[in-house]
């Protein structure tokens, strides 16, 4: 069967509105979870429009298709919509759903707009109902009209899940089970509905490959005070891990039977859960009076990491440490050879380092290996097509991270490649006196990452230069590279409004990026734990987690404060003590030098 | 006739609450502009009760007299209620209701509450009612119970007020009234009701001496598209003043007349006013069709300083330090001839000092004069009974301001009166650290004050040390000398999560206190300005405008970078240079040697 080309797929979309009495059609790239990276089946929109950027929505009328999306985006978006009907429309502001206004606009009073219930947070459908009903147009939201438009739309993976044990995570899925119970009696709610596929990773101590990167797996769950309920396709449990989740008393249910679970709930109290996580379609059918909405009660679980956690991450970041070292002598040697491996080549050599580590499962993003200019694209993914070749000159900028059973890593360094410039050397400078001063940061509870970021930016203001980027996001635990709630960024309110607390892991990754130039980025892991002071103990600060040596040949030292010096000098110390018990000889000789022990 | 005793004033307002059928009533000590300082009026919780801390609520029941208060009086409040039939209830966290959890445990169901709605914002008012109807409490504010009660309760002021004239403050009235019909016209709103007293004195040129400190006048006032009407007394407006107003186009009304006014409203359009501001009874008198609250609109307008107010400011600063210089001086040469004098004795001297200078106009606020553990008192106030003695030892913080037509000063300077020990000299490091840090940040536009607290903290945290107030508040000009709506604390609300702007004013004020021992805080205002960058214009920073020597004695240079010995010479130089062509000869040789230039 030859694929259909767009403007075909647009026509069976369109056909299906006409079924559907429906004027317009939003097209959604999210999944009934709200995930950041969803299956294949749910890339409805690149499906329909062809555009395989990572954020953007399209919208279809009966005589318009336009794809919405962001400034990142807009050259890759112009040449891949350039074949159909779809118009590009540049968003100016990257989180405003920004076709609402076009709708308005352009479609007559009375006109119906569908959009897929299963696959819009309860939250985002009702702000977007009420905006159009105030302008007239009537929202929908019943209506899945992609399953009749996309004939050979993908099923869902379904892979196997595996038990991730107590001896990697420290707790067994009955505690954290009735950690949320606690939870439930204290607020007097009959159960709580859990959606974000991460918090029911790790709250039923479980992991799978049902999407790229994120060892996760389709499923809902429902906690009730003495019942708890996982929602999952039969085919991916086996029978010796059913065994094992019945033990636990875990119910298990088909994937597909929440909703008929929630119809005939056997809940009397308030059932609780996130509206921007619950999808339209279940929260329809939650009755108003019984409805508890409010963050996850298990995201600020997850957030803590427990004693065993924090002694697997620290074993994940040696293996990390080990598997960059070979990368980075790999590439001197390459280099010195005059074997010039593209950026794509450096990205495969990595992974293929780290597959090398015991336990290791996979990356835990693409990596962004980008020379030169590219280093300055903060999101690149070298193609093999477009990928530059490196040279015995010039900026490298590498970040990439690894899944281990130990913990997800993620890790930025940025190397020269030949004698760097005074500019370059400065610019690196202020970047590493910013990730020091937060690294050294000493802070009092409720203290949140909106108040440490400035930490990071402070020198490159003092100059008059930023970046266009947070300063750190959370990181899961075996589990997603990005996961709050907390985070570092400017910004007053969402995950930088988080106060800040023992067993946090963050990234600290602050840059400066001159365009078609070259990028800069220094990011290590950070775990928040109570400050050692022998006085008191109602201070916080953050131990660095990562262990990989930055590059001496791009420090200007003489910007350098004498505790700056100190810290890059102790930072070092334990990067060669961790990590050369780990090493071959030659390779120990090489840290040694990198690290000036 | 005799003065009633504290039990005789509860009895007499039982008597009244039994006439009004009430079952409580609140008594505050706000007044109709919830203003920071109130006329003697509306000190009525100080009346009933006997208790005259700056912050506090009395409730009187049948059968029961409270005060609340929070830590900063509890010594105080044992005092002063010692005599009578009130309790003190030791409030935990200073701004919260908690007399309202008292009121909800104690009344039975049924119960009437009532309150002065002319002294309660309006959203106050409705939480309140609301949290007590949910207990099944009934909450009146239409009974001013205090007026029955308190017999020879004063009357306002009623003071003459002044022409603030354009030479002084850079603009019309008549231009800053058109500014704010022009927000209403953008909004589409028929008028503002104005309530804040600052508002009125900045947006009319106006300035009195109704209350101490603040140079305001009790009036209301409302603009609206194309009329703008004060209500004042009539005896405070001289007939020059009043033929001035009204050539601007501004119809007088007697004070009384707003309620009136409001209630035959000419609008038809929305009428804005704060409802943190506007009393309740007011609001009540405005349709909920024609009410639009929000914040006043005169606030961000009166917080941003043209050219005019920003010379006149740095012309204010220059007087003010001489004042300093010569108390200073006065109390060198008191100590080395052992004329010790008190607390007390040093803030009459300063004020003194400054009633000197040209322009002048009376304190700003009672100087905080703490020597040695009084210094560790954060809002300390000398009273001469019981004020300090100095001695040539220890540490001394003064914390004082002016007013003068050419702006508010606010200036904090501690000083080692003898050889001071290691650990001050260290803390007073620290603390200058972070100020020094706060004065040299460098940020883009939409920073906020909490983002910028922490650089004045960060020495003092890393040390594990802290302060428990804010970093600074902003600072009027010639109006009052804690004037928003901007300011620098770690809170994620209010006046620090207000981005800074060009033109903005406030103080740089970091501290540390060692209870019982001594205080440090080292305060200068600072003016929000462009950086002027070569190659940006898009950054901003502070311009110093205090001009005042450090303590040398009390300064570890070992602990000291060099660029904030940089800082500090060239913060000597300026104030040198600023401060000498005001001075006598002996003057200048005391300044050069104590700025070491």
């Amino acid at each position: 069967m030859p694929t259909l080309s767009i403007n075909q797929r647009i026509a069976a979309l369109r056909q299906a509105m006409q079924q559907a009495d429906l004027d317009a059609y939003i097209v959604l790239s999210s999944d009934p979870h709200q995930s950041e990276i969803v299956a294949p089946r749910y890339q409805s929109r690149a499906w329909i429009s062809g555009f395989t950027g990572s954020a953007g929505t399209a919208v279809v009328t009966r005589d318009h298709a336009g794809l919405w999306t962001d400034s990142r985006y807009f050259l890759q978006a112009d040449i891949e919509l350039a074949d159909s009907e779809f118009q590009l429309h540049r968003k100016e502001r990257a989180y405003l759903h920004e076709y609402e206004s076009w709708l308005l606009e352009h479609l007559p009073a009375g006109s119906r707009v569908g959009v897929d219930g299963q696959l819009i947070g309860a939250r985002d459908f009702k702000n977007l109902k009420k905006s159009l009903q105030e302008g007239g147009l009537e929202l929908m939201g019943d209506h899945d009209l992609i399953e009749a438009a996309w004939e050979d739309r993908p099923a869902l993976p379904g892979r196997p899940v595996r038990d991730f044990g107590v001896e990697w995570c420290g707790e067994t899925r009955s505690k954290r089970i009735v950690r949320v119970q606690r939870q439930l009696e204290e607020h007097d709610w009959a159960a709580t509905l859990l959606v974000a596929l991460d918090d029911i990773a790790w709250l039923f101590n479980l992991r799978g490959t049902d999407v790229e990167f994120n060892p996760l797996f389709y499923a809902y769950a429902v906690v009730a005070q003495d019942s708890s309920h996982l929602f999952i396709s039969p085919g991916q449990v086996s029978p010796a891990l059913k065994a094992d989740l019945v033990m636990a008393g875990i119910q298990l249910h088909d994937y597909t039977e929440l909703l008929s679970f929630i119809q005939d709930a056997p809940f009397e109290g308030p059932i609780h859960y996130d509206p921007r996580q619950l999808s339209a379609q279940f929260a329809d059918q939650i009755p108003e009076s019984l409805t508890q909405t409010g963050d996850s009660l298990v995201v600020p679980m997850k957030a803590i990491r427990n004693p065993v956690e924090i002694k697997r991450t620290r074993q994940a970041m040696v293996k990390d440490g080990v598997a960059l070292l070979r990368l980075f002598r790999w590439l001197e040697g390459k280099l010195e050879r005059e074997e010039y491996p593209t950026e794509v080549d450096v990205a495969e050599q990595l992974a293929q380092f780290r597959s090398e580590q015991k336990a290791y499962q996979g990356e835990s993003f693409a990596a962004i290996a980008g020379y030169a200019g590219n280093g300055a694209i903060v999101h690149y993914r070298p193609e093999p097509k477009t990928a530059a070749t490196l040279r015995p000159e010039g900026i490298f900028l590498l970040d990439s991270g690894g899944q281990y059973l130990d913990g997800t890593t993620d890790i930025t360094r940025t190397i020269a490649l030949g004698p760097p410039t005074a500019a370059q050397k400065q610019h690196y400078t202020l970047v590493l006196k910013g990730h020091i001063a937060l690294a050294r940061a000493v802070f009092l509870p409720g203290t949140r990452g909106n108040q440490l970021d400035l930490l990071a930016r402070q020198y490159l203001w003092r100059e008059g230069l930023n970046y266009g980027h947070g300063t750190g996001h959370g990181v899961g635990f075996f589990l997603n590279v990005h996961e709050g709630p907390h985070g570092v960024s400017p910004n007053p309110s969402g995950s930088p409004s988080v106060p800040l607390e023992p067993g946090m892991v963050f990234s600290n990754e602050p840059g400066y990026y001159l365009a078609h130039h070259y990028g800069i980025r220094i990011e290590n892991l950070v775990l928040v734990r109570q400050h050692p002071f022998s006085h008191t103990n109602q201070f916080l600060s953050l131990e660095d987690l990562t262990l990989f040596p930055m590059d001496w040949n791009l420090i200007q030292e003489d910007l350098l404060t004498m505790e700056e010096e100190k810290w890059l000098h102790d930072y070092h110390q334990t990067v060669f003590q961790r990590l050369s018990p780990h090493l071959e000889a030659e390779e120990q000789a090489w840290l040694k030098e990198k690290c000036r022990v």
